[in-house]
């Protein structure tokens, strides 16, 4: 099976529907391989942000494409929105599946960088796991200013461009790219109306704070259940696994005698995550992954599609 | 996506390694579209497992072919082996698996049951969920007696086959075809040498006893690691899951003191299992399924599939 690796490219349009579709089909047909899984657009933050699968050439290919769409389309002089950006491609993480490293997509993410960068005359900047520096990692940081500020910041040494000139695209600003773990988007609800638990179990699970090394998170009020919810961004669920943090959100939590009503996880997820929660609470002594069913039927499906790629090529 | 139905017949040859070879070809080049997931032979049981996938008419056309050449190649006759058997092909259950019920297996049962007995004039018996009456369900109870008592038991009127003729095929004695769901074997590692332990657990969460409507279970000692183990069969993990039953071992090896030290699934287990016991001990509130990124791979790869054979067809 080739490599898989996911591409997540955030793109400053979200209310022009015409051209959100020609963006993803700018992708989809410069690189026949490559898979679309998700596409959601948001009118109040007017951006719109895909779920592309597929090797990594092939993402690379995709990307190059819709990157020449997007240039074409989108002017950020123009562009106005909830959500902070400093491009028309505003950021394009590459994220590994399966059968592929943090290495092969950090070596993705400095191609694509440099392609971009000598084609359109595009700054690039290149964060997490990609970074050239610690300050590089965080996009809060690099996207601080935004396409506003742009132009000012880049005359600052410490923001010159990994790739591309030392100056904004006109018109479409600078784009962030970069490798990184897979996300999960996950809530915990808990059976009570003070936002102050919630917040204060956020600030025991969340790295900045002393917590664990790969949760980010905050208190949010539920109005409509009259719950809280502690809203967790899960960066690295191979090292700091679900399961983990949801026994401690649960153990702070009946410290303060209030029940874990639910939990629910938003957008997609590894089959692993999930399996590794059923593992740790049933013992499992090795990993199920490679007893279940679906998985035989993914690899075999896998290995029909590269044996008709081979006969055909 | 088509149905899709395992089918797991249980052949009396698990020695010549050519014959198991001829039978597993027959089926697959019979039927293009079905999937072989897994082969076991059992040399003491002189026996092997075959699994198959794929949709109900290519599974029945795969059959027909499997129980022609095990007609011709093996004879009850001379046949040995430790595993109790009643025909040359001995059981053949159908287990719905994606977009199939357990009426349609029943379905398909009787339809290649029907079809057996009129091409090779071989007695049929349905079991399970296709057993025509509650003694027939039980696949142990039909196959008692074996092929050696089989020509006598079919004197009897109750033992008349829901196939085929009321005498036996000289060499390929009858065969059990059925419908059931999916089965989980899975077992729970006990911290203690004592096999009453285990014994008690068992019968405490076993049917038969006053346990879950859908175990099965023994205590086995594990002499090499000096343990005990409660040796599961789950057949509907619908119904019963496998949180459920962990929990109940948990708790009543707690009452004597003895800790679970680990778990395992032996051969294959449907996600759904797995992703229950996430759901429950995470406390879920929807169903992960549908956020599982591979689920979405699986659903394109066999999109990609239907959309070629209809161009092909």
């Amino acid at each position: 099976m080739n490599a898989l690796i996911e591409c997540i490219p955030n793109v400053s349009e979200g209310r022009r529907d015409d051209v959100v579709e020609e963006l993803q089909h700018a992708a989809l047909s410069a690189a026949p391989g490559v898979l679309l899984l998700d596409s959601t657009s948001d009118r109040d933050h007017n951006r719109s942000v895909f779920t592309f699968l597929g090797d990594g050439p092939s993402l690379v290919t995709a990307m190059g494409a819709l990157v020449d769409a997007a240039l074409q389309r989108i002017d950020l002089r123009t562009h106005q929105g909830a959500h902070p950006r400093l491009g028309a491609v505003d950021v394009i993480p590459f994220v590994p599946i399966k059968g592929a490293t943090t290495a092969d997509c950090v070596a993705l993410a400095k191609e694509l960088g440099a392609s971009l960068a000598a084609k359109h005359g595009l700054p690039i900047y290149l964060y997490e796991d990609a970074a050239s520096t610690e300050a590089r990692r965080n996009l809060a940081t690099i996207r601080s200013g935004e396409f506003e500020g742009l132009a000012k910041k880049m005359q600052d040494p410490l923001w010159k461009p990994d790739f591309g000139p030392d100056a904004p695209h006109p018109s479409g600003g600078a784009t962030v790219v970069g490798a990184r773990a897979p996300l999960i988007a996950y809530n915990i609800n808990l059976g009570t109306e003070d936002i102050s638990v919630a917040d204060r179990i956020a600030k025991a699970i969340r790295h900045i704070s002393g917590g664990y090394r790969f949760v980010k998170a905050m208190g949010v009020k539920l109005e409509a259940r009259r719950q809280v919810q502690v809203s967790i961004n899960m960066t690295n669920y191979e090292k700091t696994p679900l399961h983990r943090v949801f026994e401690t959100v649960r153990s702070e939590a009946e410290r303060y005698g209030v029940p874990v009503v639910g939990s629910e996880i938003v957008g997609l997820v590894p089959q692993q995550a999930l399996l590794a929660a059923a593992s740790h609470f049933l013992r499992l002594e090795a990993d199920p992954a490679p007893a279940v069913l679906e998985n035989k039927l993914l690899e075999l499906a896998f290995k029909d599609k590269e044996s008709a790629a081979e006969k055909s090529s």
